[in-house]
């Protein structure tokens, strides 16, 4: 029922991790810093505004564990054909974490520039055309780099450029995606490539469900936030003046590329906000994780790229396997929600 | 591969039919007739204009097998529970037809008055409140029936009348629904109740997939053309400017509740649209139901019951079997697209 992929139990086995439990028991004193941090989430999930409480919060004790990840990549490596290896350590692939849903299993690839090295990008990328959809802040940094590696690669491509932010994430801007997919006279075999956080995730996620009845997509989420959560698990949506992501689909991309090269450029309330959604896969069910969490927070606030690996991997597994046993949310993975489904309860209440 | 449901089809062989084929080879005569009535379809399917003409043409061979369509409806009795066969008798229930797609696999009812007896529409309308969407042709027939069954039922009901006709088949007429949804506050659990035609039927169904991201709904169609091609199968969609269903999704019903008593009120005009894609079964891939057209004519003109049950439920397994082959269209379920692929690319092209 819960299955991690082989791939991903023989990298945690390398390095002699614990695989994670969902009813690990906690020790007393755990369990009174998860209720302190709970706290602390649970203001940063509903005002995402205090993200920056949880940074200036965490105890500098960091020691980061370059080679344990390296491991888990050798590890990983062996599955994956020749073609890709040099690729992969071209692009210093870290690990990879399998969502298991059937015939619709996908990848999380977890490494350091993947999207200009594009080898996977263009493994899961394999119709003859793309949409890359961004947003105008997102656009600057990385649309150019993931165009050009989509057309060296023989793809031929278009784009569209949305309003950066939540406030957008409307049925109205989503049917300009829509539209520029038509006007292009992109046919059902086209693939959405989906660059930026959770807002451009959910929309183009979405608009892959519903034009022409669906087509393929490949998320690349370039917010922690995005990496750790949204980007993962297939629940796409946009927002209604009556209610928060109430409408949308439950729709899985072909693979989700995370190049944390891309958090370099992360504002520090954004890197808050992730760190955040790290520490509540600590809280709400891995104990392991929590302590590592612990010991590993000063690497994650100076953005070390294998402790930001080594985070973004383990709460990927943890997402994962909650995804794997419930994906369209009828029970254990609304326990994801905890702060979410309070806060947007509250901004709908607000108005 | 292609499966028959074991009711569908023991209620055939009781009733001493062949069951229908996809490679059947047509004698040169029926080659003959087929060419003929495939430009008759073709151009009723293009210009939805010329179906007045499939009627006058049609010969006046019938003869009704009233007696044949109760064998069936004995036969598949015997698989349904005992309080469900009263409500059977009652309402005259003629046959059923599984469409067979595993987990997904849901029920075509065919009968007279099954809208009003309403024993099954409650079978599969199992949440406390549900959502009736029809339009202001189909609404002043049917729609007090419908709700006044449900809430005997003890289903809290609202309601949205939307106007009527393909015109209003668009992203806008369909966050109408969407917005009726919030603003009663209707949560997952609810069902969405698709009464009208075609047009009703693609728009409710695509609103059932994206509310919430996804809600269950029942498929009642009123018009000859829904109950034999639209309502079957999950293909759901709104237009665009750009073209037809260019925005939907893959979503398949709870159950599709065919009231034949409901196309005493349909247009001759649309009477002839559906029997049109009746022969369009014939002329694809199952001779032997051709052949039963032919005899079956006056019948099917006369809108008698039983003739017209009978070409329902063979129409119905006919598309049930393509769509458990190839739900998604991905080969063979193209081919019941003859005429419309044509006749919506002429449509779109000539703005």
């Amino acid at each position: 029922m819960l299955a991690v992929s082989r791939g991903s139990v023989s990298a945690v086995e390398d390095r002699g991790d614990s695989p994670p439990h969902f009813c690990e028991r906690p020790s007393s004193a755990m369990v009174q810093r998860r209720v302190l941090l709970t706290s602390v989430v649970a203001s940063t999930c509903i005002l995402n505004k205090a993200a920056g409480f949880v940074v200036a919060a965490a105890p500098n004790r960091g020691v980061q564990s370059r080679g344990a990840s390296c491991a888990a990549t050798r590890s990983h490596a062996a599955a994956i054909p020749m073609s890709m290896v040099a690729s992969m350590e071209k692009s210093k692939l870290l690990s990879t974490v399998d969502v298991d849903l059937g015939d619709r299993t996908y990848p999380i690839y977890i490494g350091e520039g993947l999207l200009k090295d594009g080898g996977l990008l263009l493994k899961h990328v394999t119709s003859k055309r793309a949409l890359v959809i961004t947003n105008d802040r997102v656009g600057p940094l990385y649309l150019d780099d993931t165009v050009q590696t989509l057309r060296d690669g023989g793809v031929e491509v278009d784009t569209v450029v949305l309003p950066d932010g939540e406030a957008h994430k409307t049925m109205d801007v989503l049917m300009l995606i829509l539209e520029k997919a038509l006007t292009c006279r992109l046919d059902r075999s086209c693939t959405f490539v989906a660059l930026g956080g959770g807002v451009i995730g959910d929309m183009v996620g979405f608009a892959a469900a519903i034009y022409q009845r669906g087509v393929k997509f490949v998320q690349v989420p370039t917010t922690l936030m995005a990496m750790v959560d949204s980007a993962v698990g297939g629940k796409t949506a946009v927002n209604h003046p009556l209610g928060k992501n109430m409408i949308g689909a439950f729709y899985q991309p072909q693979a989700v590329l995370i190049d944390t090269a891309t958090l370099r450029t992360l504002p520090d309330r954004e890197l808050a906000s992730g760190i955040a959604e790290i520490i509540k896969y600590g809280l709400i069910k891995d104990a392991a994780f929590f302590e590592w969490q612990e010991q590993h927070m000063a690497g994650l606030l100076e953005r070390d790229a294998a402790t930001v690996s080594e985070a973004v991997r383990r709460s990927c597994e943890n997402k994962a396997l909650v995804v794997a046993a419930d994906e369209k949310e009828a029970g254990l993975r609304a326990t994801l929600n905890l702060g979410h489904t309070f806060g947007h309860a509250i901004e709908t209440g607000l108005g």
